[in-house]
């Protein structure tokens, strides 16, 4: 068996886990072989490869990234994409893909599948806002880093009288702020999934400068305020007439300033939270996926993703793990309300 | 409500973090007060206290070891324990006990709920060998300490010609062993659950130096070879008339050099991988553990343990929790096994 | 003797490893007793004062922030000012003053041993810009948070086409910038000293994509363009109507977008880079820094200031030391220009 | 010009820095060109050579290792060795040598430049005890790993009541005992220039165990009892007939064991504190003496080593760089001191 593999969407720790795990089982346990497809979709749309064996995965577990390269292809941008990837696929003798990527990606795979490609995927997202599996890698990485940085800032809390914002990636969903938060003892989180009341925001950080030290706000990227309640927003234009980029925490900075008087400092740790080595949990997550994916492909069981439900990989159809995103409950996020303050 | 806290055992990162989130949930969503107890089950058998109200735990989130203290006292030692636990709850009002410990606490937990003690138990082991829950805190944090010293080693495998042994923390399970020899991409793991055939040992040693560069074993302490195999043993006398402490690594290194005439050094992390800050994942689960075990007691809801199960902590029987070890499963350690050589 | 310790200014790892030492030494060596004054010069000023014995200092070396708690309340806004820290000295018993802190609280503490206070300085910076000393304490910790988060960064610059500027602490010198900028491989460092030509950032950009993977932008606080050259600037008034608050990787983001189309995103690290525990050297030489500043004060040898020379630690006049601000030199700036572009 | 290049000795964080440094201002500023001999000075003795331009040292700045392989061979072991090198030399048309290495490595530099070879030496140790530079490379890096370990044993050493031994590298030189001793604040430091008295240990171990919590124990490989005091003992055979590898650690287990009743636990961190990435300092400090190296080589200013004074890079003569060891002087141990028990 010949099998193609390749990595779409933003990058995220434990790519290249996967693409050993998948590599040194399929050629050493099965005898299978592999073609590299380069850059997402793209690759398979272009016939653009590389050698994929176990000398090309030698040394990758522990590095962020993805030898294999990444971007944001769709297959279906164009009409002719699903006959093309069909056509590179015959071309290089290649039986079978395993894509690995996030929503678009394999959201991708999911309809390649339901045209007759033999195709498995490989759920990847920082985010964790993927449904049907309990986590995705590169999640756990991104929120000990965020919870490293926080952790740092409560010194400076205990002795500055600044409330300290930071901003944690998440567009749709709360997951790094919500664990990072808890994890470093937030005072405050604001998430996607919950838009919040300024005034409430402030109350916090007026109760908290009353009991203790200074408030430290965590706060993800696609957190929003409750409509039409804040002063400061986006939407400007800036020196060149683009729309101006400010990210939250510029905005909840000026906010806060603005009504509270106190002075506020944010942190961005921005692009810092998808790079770099994989925490040991998502190397051994990332790995278990790349077996297991391969396992499938040997089985002749295409159209599903790989899925971590407890402690176990499992088999899910494409289909059902795309539909959805995976946001923070309710629950979750009362949880953590009783730190806030 | 009034309720006591105690933490029992060796030291494990997220002790504090339960009882933070016990407290702090206890004490501002309940209106519930608590007593600290001294040094495990040695606090109410000795009517041992501390104040333990949200001052108490301020700042102790990100921080190992345990502000109650530990120990290993065992309330069922002595006839009169279970009484003297009880007249030690009635002289300072405590209604229910939440104990926080392993195999050895729970154990007794168990048994004090069946004698009529309201208590409730939160698993911790840093070997991540208690039946009932996917992980226990503190597990994390042992595997990413093995792991970021494996991953040093690497780059020393690659420039020396010596075999290298990782000796990781695990008496009866080779968790920590199995999840950061994988993690780190190990070539062979070494667990208790399996005794080891050192003539294989030596073939993966030589035939990593043949394809690659020097070989790393990571082995749990508990690991053990197939009887009578090995010539390096423990059981001699020390200079002080003491059997001699020698660890599974000295054993290996000794008994690889004699075998392949190859240099051999060993690396013992010790108690390194117990101490000292946890993960953000030990301090979520810890945290989580902490909310739900005070939830357990305002229900009164007793004679259980929480316990994760995916992404959920739920309540489980201390007796069912503390019946069998959780031991490495014959299909994860063949999943290790793909990467061994 | 009596000897009054106090910290001031902003927060830098190593400040509480420079009153154990003190005291420690001070205690066991020499007998004399020690009074901490909060909030820098805010606690001599009002009569604020904690124990500080060996009690005080345990377990205290490896935590950020100060037990002493700091402010940038200067002596002399008052007339009256010098004049009551004589007269709390005389209250408390206390000989002489050991003053922790950067520019601001070293200057009082040289006017004041000019007016006849018998005072001792250490110098503490996490900027590194203190003449007189080689390397102050923090300034290390700051380069590895630093130098790590850029590590990160480049796994995503290998796989995203995206201009990635940091920015990091150093509104008048740029060796924050400078040191992690070498150590983690930026492609271009822009600092105080040295106004930056828009041009020749973007012309690196472009270069940078041309030869190799997206290009990271190390940027000081305080670095400016060369006046005139930007569209982007600060000054504009908020929704407050406050000058709105913009970094200069703000700034850098909007300029590099409008002139090259590149997407460009920018990290702040923040207060991130003074918190939290101190790098090995920094708490090895802050505590020398504290020995020897308690040699000083048991010599009576006042107005002097401890620095580090080498491997060594000496005393330097007080006066000497705050004179002038430590930029980075022409041939520094010039050895790490060997890497841009 | 044409420069090859090598590295000799043990592992070392920061090699890899020095030859990119070397290489990129080298080629760069230069216009020169560069050879990599492989393992050390088995390379030029062999002609085993490898291409060093550019593209060869992309992304090796933060790897530990060296991509030029490292060995022990002696140029000077066999009589032609050093007519074997030059012939290497002019087949490869190699103008010049930059050896990067430690005591041995640059003895034979020395030497072979007395003999007319143009040679440069780049000093390397982890132990950090090379005469005429204030620190190597690679030793930064070895104090932060054993400081880490340490700080996690403080934990552990809160709660349990055991003495805690941790042995850190040093054969002949105590450096990363001192520095990571007191940087972690351990109870006492044992050092190869100072044999202890074990009486005094163990009175510092019970004089702790009644003030504070059990004692931390760091030692150097390399320190050694008094002679005749200790009972335990290396020097028996294993079971394979050779001498007993047992370390000082294992020592002093038994020793402290067998005279205070203590349950005594010890931690090896060997090779670990050897390999992985390099700090900042130790990348700055590589990276610089890469850079000076290569200027030494472009002025033609052989016998040469690069060496720090202060913030300072300068170039000391080989033959006085390698004249002698630099042990821990008696000045520094005492600040130590200050802290034991």
């Amino acid at each position: 068996m010949r099998i193609g593999v390749l990595t779409g969407g933003g990058d995220c720790p434990g790519l290249n886990a996967v693409i050993r795990g998948v590599v040194r089982k399929g050629v050493g346990l099965y005898g299978h072989s592999f073609v590299g497809f380069r850059d997402g979709w793209r690759g398979p749309l272009e016939n653009d490869t590389m050698p994929l064996d176990i000398a090309a995965v030698r040394g990758i577990l522990p590095r962020g990234g993805t030898i294999l390269g990444s971007s944001r292809t769709n297959p279906f941008a164009s009409a002719d994409g699903p006959a093309r990837v069909r056509e590179t696929m015959r071309r290089t003798g290649v039986d079978a893909l395993i894509a690995i990527g996030g929503e678009d990606t394999l959201g991708a795979a999911a309809r390649l599948h339901a045209e007759g490609v033999p195709v498995i995927g490989v759920p990847k997202t920082i985010d964790n806002d993927l449904s049907a599996t309990d986590y995705t890698f590169g999640f756990d990485t991104a929120v000990n880093i965020a919870t490293e940085a926080i952790d740092r800032l409560h010194t400076t809390a205990e002795s500055h009288h600044r409330v300290l914002v930071v901003e944690v990636m998440g567009r749709h969903a709360g997951w790094i702020a919500l664990h990072s938060g808890m994890a470093a003892g937030a005072n405050v989180i604001l998430i996607p999934e919950r838009p919040f009341d300024i005034d409430k925001v402030c109350a916090f950080v007026e109760q908290r400068f009353a009991t203790s030290y200074a408030p430290i706000i965590v706060v993800a990227e696609g957190a929003t305020p409750i409509a039409g309640t804040m002063m400061a927003k986006e939407g400007e234009l800036d020196a060149f007439g683009h729309v101006r980029l400010q990210g939250i925490s510029a905005l909840l900075e000026t906010e806060i300033r603005g009504r509270t008087g106190r002075e506020t400092r944010a942190t961005v740790l921005g692009h810092v939270q998808r790079g770099g080595t994989p925490t040991a949990f998502d190397r051994w997550l990332a790995t278990r996926f790349g077996l297991h994916a391969v396992d499938a492909a040997h089985d002749g069981d295409f159209g599903v993703m790989v899925a971590l439900h407890g402690t176990r990989v499992e088999r899910v159809p494409l289909a059902e793990a795309t539909g959805e995103l995976k946001t923070v409950p309710e629950y979750l996020y009362e949880e953590a309300e009783v730190f806030f303050g």
